[in-house]
């Protein structure tokens, strides 16, 4: 248990984040975030309940979300980067899921870069994963048509019948190309990246003229396999833009996103599925899991109940 | 000698353009123009001087450029495409160089994807060459550092000493990423694309947030060479862009182009540097030559005199 610091409070942590991001740290290269300090605590969002507070913005009891660790139990000394939680909104878990990051990752991503438009067709990769699902959902609702690529049959399925994605593949059983020519017989307008690797190189194959493809993420390169990208040429005959983005930089569309959002759920226009382990023992295992694909939807891990 | 086309006219051939992108075009491979047609003369860029006409807008002897062919004399039936040239500007063959596409290519991926700022470092590879050239000239008008890749020791003596270039280097004798170490120590915000492959790599390796790429062409892949892209990841890392062009789009731009960089070239704030080879029976051998980069700037073939 933490020493309570003064001006600060004392978290009693509820839901634990697992992101793929988090492999980029555990490592030396180059990335947008620092490696993860050795012999500390792993960082990530974590939904909590205030324990004790020494800091009159928050009452014991209050739920709140922000950056802590993989702990029971977090001294915050300055706890202004920590963001209440209104319950109304949904089950507190989705504070760092859907209304979370992973929403607003997939909203910048798919609106901002993708700019889908009707009669689109658009491509997600790892699409039943935490962002893929939204940003799929969210190319449905401004009219295109949707195509999603998972690592097993029932996340396919999951797709189609959860989702509503027009079309989803296995990428682990299929052949990428011949399913994306299957498809997507009208080429790809819009490519959510998040795996890289030969599925980048397929969908850059198809990619129709002026396609946009935002890229969240690479996992299929984060534990060093991904082989290189032969088709970049692609960019240029098909007069392609690839951008990639990282959340934190739109911190600042957070607020005007969570309401949006919390109306989509509430009106059903996004579904969202959370894959919650239990018990901080499982964390190290939920992460690796996660990193192999055994989660359908968000991976948490939950660890107290909320008092 | 072909006959004259009703409403149309006979042009005398000049200069022929050799351009890497034409590569593309001797094969398959799905691209932004289709691949040349079997036993005709090949298309290029060419300066001519209008022979016979049946066509009021043209006078015989007027100077024209446009997509013709690699010939001696083309009949052109619907002759609206071409332009004419204004010889007070400059040279005949500039109007197929720092006057035409390759001047046009290089302001639209420089100054409206690369975006340099006062301050940015700049990377231009194949940085001696017909676009190269003039992109990293605007990037030093814009007030940024400008470094080069070129492929031999004479071509990186020129980018110093006749195009102002901060700092150039031969890639086929260094190690491109200890030279982009060495040449870009604050990193790179703007890469400027001709070649891709390994240099797009070490380039990506080392882009600054919100780095900016305009790829413009992937020579070192147009041979079916090259190998795949392992930094993609770098994109999310930097939050960069990455943007294919063609110029094609853009022709509506040339207009008001044309007399900028004609300015730019008569104050010296753009030199412009042109290889030409004589006699149409050298074309094979000038193209194949500059796709080996035995050029140094725009690499053209002269075929006849003006009259």
């Amino acid at each position: 248990m933490p020493e309570l610091p003064a001006g600060g409070l004392i978290t009693r942590n509820l839901f634990l984040s697992c992101d793929p991001y988090m492999r980029g740290r555990m490592g030396t290269e180059k990335n947008y975030t620092g490696g993860f300090p050795l012999d500390q605590p792993i960082p990530s969002r974590v939904v909590a309940q205030v324990w004790q507070s020494d800091n009159e913005r928050f009452q014991i009891g209050d739920f709140v979300w922000g950056f802590l660790n993989w702990e029971r139990y977090t001294g915050v000394a300055t706890p202004n980067q920590l963001r209440k939680i209104d319950p109304e909104l949904g089950p507190l878990s989705h504070a760092i899921s859907v209304l979370g990051m992973p929403g607003l990752t997939a909203e910048v991503g798919m609106q901002e870069l993708g700019m889908p438009k009707p009669g689109d067709t658009v491509f997600v990769s790892a699409a039943s994963g935490a962002v893929g699902s939204i940003a799929g959902q969210l190319a449905k609702l401004a009219g295109a048509r949707v195509i999603g690529s998972a690592g097993s049959d029932q996340k396919v399925t999951h797709l189609l019948d959860k989702l509503g994605f027009d079309g989803a593949f296995n990428y682990k059983t299929a052949n990428v190309g011949e399913a994306l020519d299957e498809y997507c017989p009208a080429g790809i307008d819009v490519y959510f990246d998040n795996v890289g690797g030969a599925t980048l190189d397929a969908a850059l194959a198809r990619i129709n003229p002026f396609a946009r493809i935002p890229v969240c993420g690479q996992i299929s390169g984060y534990d060093g396999g991904g082989s290189g990208i032969k088709r970049i040429g692609a960019l240029v005959a098909s007069r392609a833009t690839m951008t990639g983005f990282v959340i934190y930089d739109h911190m600042h569309k957070f607020d005007a996103f969570l309401p949006r959002m919390a109306q989509h759920m509430s009106r059903g226009d996004v579904r969202y599925f959370e894959d919650i382990v239990d018990g901080i023992e499982a964390t190290p295992q939920a992460f690796i899991g996660m990193m192999q694909g055994d989660n359908i939807g968000k991976r948490l891990v939950k660890i107290a109940d909320p008092e």
